[in-house]
């Protein structure tokens, strides 16, 4: 008890602090919380709840975007750092979001004609060999099987790597899986009646990567890789746009996040690709995130694993390839373009929990009743509803915890509220509220849902248009990216050694050759030399 | 052109040896096949498909059981061995089936308060060794990555392991979860009011197994692994028991595979657990297998893992704690439960596909009218519906292409048929067919949907029944073993011993003591030693 109060204490003066220095931050819960305290006489375990919740609070973007992204991915929940170097753990929050960006795509994939398979874990170490340009790519930083075996340590304590366990050729925990998929395709595709095979695999892949950050760069992280076979090298290329847009369309229709559609340099292409399309959004600290990708693959991989099939005229040709992929990165994105400084800020689309109905001050039965009806009315319309029925938490309490957890709607059903037949709607993306008439209240949070979605949407493109300069001398780019950041649009020679030379003095790099990028004369900001369309540059994730 | 025909040659020739050796199997689809050839004068292809065909038919049960699985999950396409010793390639149709039981499973576990979560595939090699007996069973055939970087080979041919980049510490890749999630639990848990914690995740696990079978045993598997935490024994022991009901639910209610609930004796526990509680069910063969199994841990991995609570005396106590699974071995007990020797047999509520429109002769615009109108019309009723399209392949083709396939309703839409208002519903499970009036058909098919689920649930049932002895002698105890197969009701003096030196002689195993083992006097079937009640018995997966 007395460990606990000196905690208390500590955390108090951490508060204190934490307020000295941040005059400017967004002080609406705290204030809110402190005239709940004054008005309504709470209980010391109230003040304590407070009191703990301030000092969960995050710190601003202004002062330090970084500190503030890791803040909300802790602090609300969303994941941790595991015992194993460079592994998170995803916890429920932020598995949910997961979970149904996955749900999501995967109608979309099984709309456009693809099926699920899974395929192994684990790649012989020379097949990655095969692929000229993706073992480059690939075959670097990775997690080797070497043995298959532990024993008893001969000293007694623990275990041991037991030496003749060792494998006669090591396994590499696939990084990604166009190797092993391209090995048992060979079996699978004789003629063109096997084409196209449009499959599908979500799975988990390891990169050892050695910078990590949450869900933007992990060792092991989750994602869909689909891998398509196909007669022609028109319809592969066919099929690589096509999931193109299905990306682009889920990236805004869904996360509200706007992205530009474009195709990468060479440089910046996929290990193994003739071409590689990506989306690329926008983050609040101005730089970009490469969030998915779809790659047309030409015959490399058919030719590395010799793959061919019988023509209508049967005659015998390499089959053409793409692979596309998307991953838990989406998730770190989606945190980065709609959070704030009091948490998370989710779409309603994809938040798990899209409405919570919280009983003021506490729960009685007249509220419960009231709010066990309303849960069900929205969820009849298919809104995922909460009640929090906690007693001992105050309302100020759980206000900033949903705030922090990004739940777009809370609706307050109060005493006070309920004998004038209203409750209390406020949203999360504008932190307003109304007080809205019970008859009326399942359709004004539906809409309410709808208009969140949209607001999302617009307020990040926004923000990007504000973020997106043009310009057309190195100064100027030097300028934007440096002092502006963003998106800068500006015309490149074409060459990969101007491309180095510009990602080296500024750390920009090319994100994208736009798909709506339009053709005009122009000069290279960098070279000077002729160029024929503006390419997209930005500082990136 | 000429190897291919010489290919044609020998499928003729395996198929007349097939069928002579084999007089009593089922020729159905082969006479049908020869019919429709004579009386449609079908083309050279046709001929060559219906051969093709035969060549695809599967040795029969009776003949060799094991061969007959391997056949099934090959030839109807459900999985494949891989390049990777062990590990399986899952493929569409096999992975459709797990993706269909994934989604009942989790809406099952949602349903009763879990969430999902998702911890790393690593576990560092210190982990296994905490729990006593956990490292006994899990730290020994296990996949152990020992590097993380792969370089070019000096010699310059491929990549070899880069001797600099050796782990400190050996990663293991799970074989499962307890030890790297109690790690994470020992700072999610403080106070009674973060319990209890429900959590489930859906992953892939690696046991290097030397034997192994698709599905039933691979190396690398996919499961769900629950690990939830409990303030008290008695809630976790309700818990380990809640979902062992759940699982029996699953089994009976959408596997169609019933199920013998039971607790397993100490030595057929898992590592680390207090007490296991499975479910049993029994193959064509006579085999068990053991489809589920939840596990009450006691404080074993709370200790290891010193994770504490204050309970409400604000007293520190030790968590109490469960874990529980199902994997893709369900799959295969599904393939056993109900497939015969024309294919695989899958319940409705399983399988991907429920309704094959097949149209006959081929498509033409007035059948096909019907073909997508039907569809339209199954699919309103959640009813997952296929039409093949097709105008390659013959119908006698297609039909056993299905039959293979196991898809349980097959309507056969043919332009005479149409003319009487009339189509053609043929049952996968008892292979026979009905003329159905076009006007009633909707709810005929769905009719029969349910009645299908509700017949392979009773075959397997009487099956079951027809499989399980009771005997209260050695001598009787083996020759049923021996001779009949099945499940074996016996009194047993509840000694490890014994148990063991039963296994040594007959192969067979306690399978569990079941839930609803009467209490009765009794003496040991081997030991002569009394007794109080049966347990079960079987030759097990």
């Amino acid at each position: 008890m007395i460990l606990k109060t000196v905690k208390l204490v500590l955390r108090c003066l951490y508060i204190v602090n934490t307020l000295l220095r941040h005059k400017n931050r967004s002080l609406g819960s705290f204030f809110y919380s402190i005239k709940f305290l004054l008005t309504k006489r709470q209980s010391f375990i109230g003040i304590c709840q407070i009191i703990y919740l301030m000092a969960k609070e995050i710190t601003p973007r202004s002062e330090d975007y970084s500190k503030w992204y890791n803040d909300i991915v802790r602090k609300a929940g969303l994941a941790e750092n595991s015992a194993v170097r460079g592994c998170m753990v995803i916890k429920p929050l932020g598995f949910g979001i997961w979970e149904n960006m996955k749900s999501v795509l995967d109608g979309m994939f099984k709309d456009t004609g693809h099926v699920n398979a899974y395929f192994p874990l684990f790649i012989p170490k020379s097949f990655l060999s095969k692929e000229a340009d993706h073992v480059e790519g690939f075959a670097k930083e990775c997690a080797v099987v070497t043995h298959h075996r532990l024993m008893n340590n001969p000293n007694g304590s623990g275990v041991v790597v037991d030496p003749s366990a060792r494998l006669e050729e090591e396994l590499i925990v696939r990084p990604t899986s166009e190797t092993i998929i391209w090995n048992t395709y060979k079996d699978w595709i004789k003629s063109y009646r096997d084409l196209p095979l449009l499959i599908n695999q979500w799975a988990n892949v390891v990169r050892w990567e050695m910078r990590t950050r949450p869900f933007l760069r992990t060792a092991e992280f989750l994602w869909q890789e689909g891998h398509t076979a196909h007669a022609t090298s028109e319809e592969a290329v066919e099929e690589a746009k096509m999931i193109h847009e299905v990306y682009a369309r889920f990236a805004e229709d869904y996360m509200a996040m706007p992205v530009i559609k474009g195709a990468k340099t060479e440089s910046e292409r996929f290990a193994g690709a003739l071409e590689t399309y990506t989306i690329e959004a926008l983050m609040q600290d101005g730089k970009a995130l490469q969030a998915g990708t779809s790659h047309f693959l030409g015959q490399n991989f058919a030719k590395a694993f010799d793959v061919k099939y019988l023509n209508r005229d049967n005659k015998e040709e390499h089959v053409w390839a793409t692979s596309w992929g998307v991953s838990t990165r989406l998730v770190g994105g989606l945190i980065m373009t709609h959070s704030d400084d009091e948490g998370l800020v989710l779409p309603p689309k994809l938040a798990p929990t899209q409405v919570v109905i919280i009983p003021i001050p506490k729960p009685d039965p007249v509220i419960m009743e009231h709010a066990d009806k309303l849960s069900a009315a929205l969820k009849a319309q298919g809104i995922r509803v909460k009640i929090d029925r906690d007693e001992k938490k105050r309302p100020g309490f759980k206000f900033a915890q949903y705030e922090m957890e990004g739940v777009p709607v809370r609706v307050g059903i109060g005493k006070r509220d309920l004998e004038n037949n209203v409750v209390e709607v406020a949203r999360r993306d504008l932190k307003s509220k109304e007080s809205v008439a019970i008859d009326g209240v399942v359709k004004y949070v539906a809409d309410l849902l709808g208009e969140i979605q949209n607001n999302l949407l617009a307020k990040a493109k926004a923000f990007r248009s504000d973020h997106t300069t043009s310009v057309d001398n190195f100064e100027d780019f030097k300028s934007a990216i440096e002092n502006k950041g963003g998106f800068v649009q500006a015309h490149w020679d074409g060459t990969p050694e101007t491309e180095d030379k510009i990602k080296e003095l500024t750390k920009a790099s090319i994100r994208c050759i736009p798909n709506d990028s339009v053709l005009e004369e122009g000069k290279c900001v960098y070279s000077g030399k002729p160029s024929k369309q503006r390419v997209l540059f930005a500082k990136a994730y």
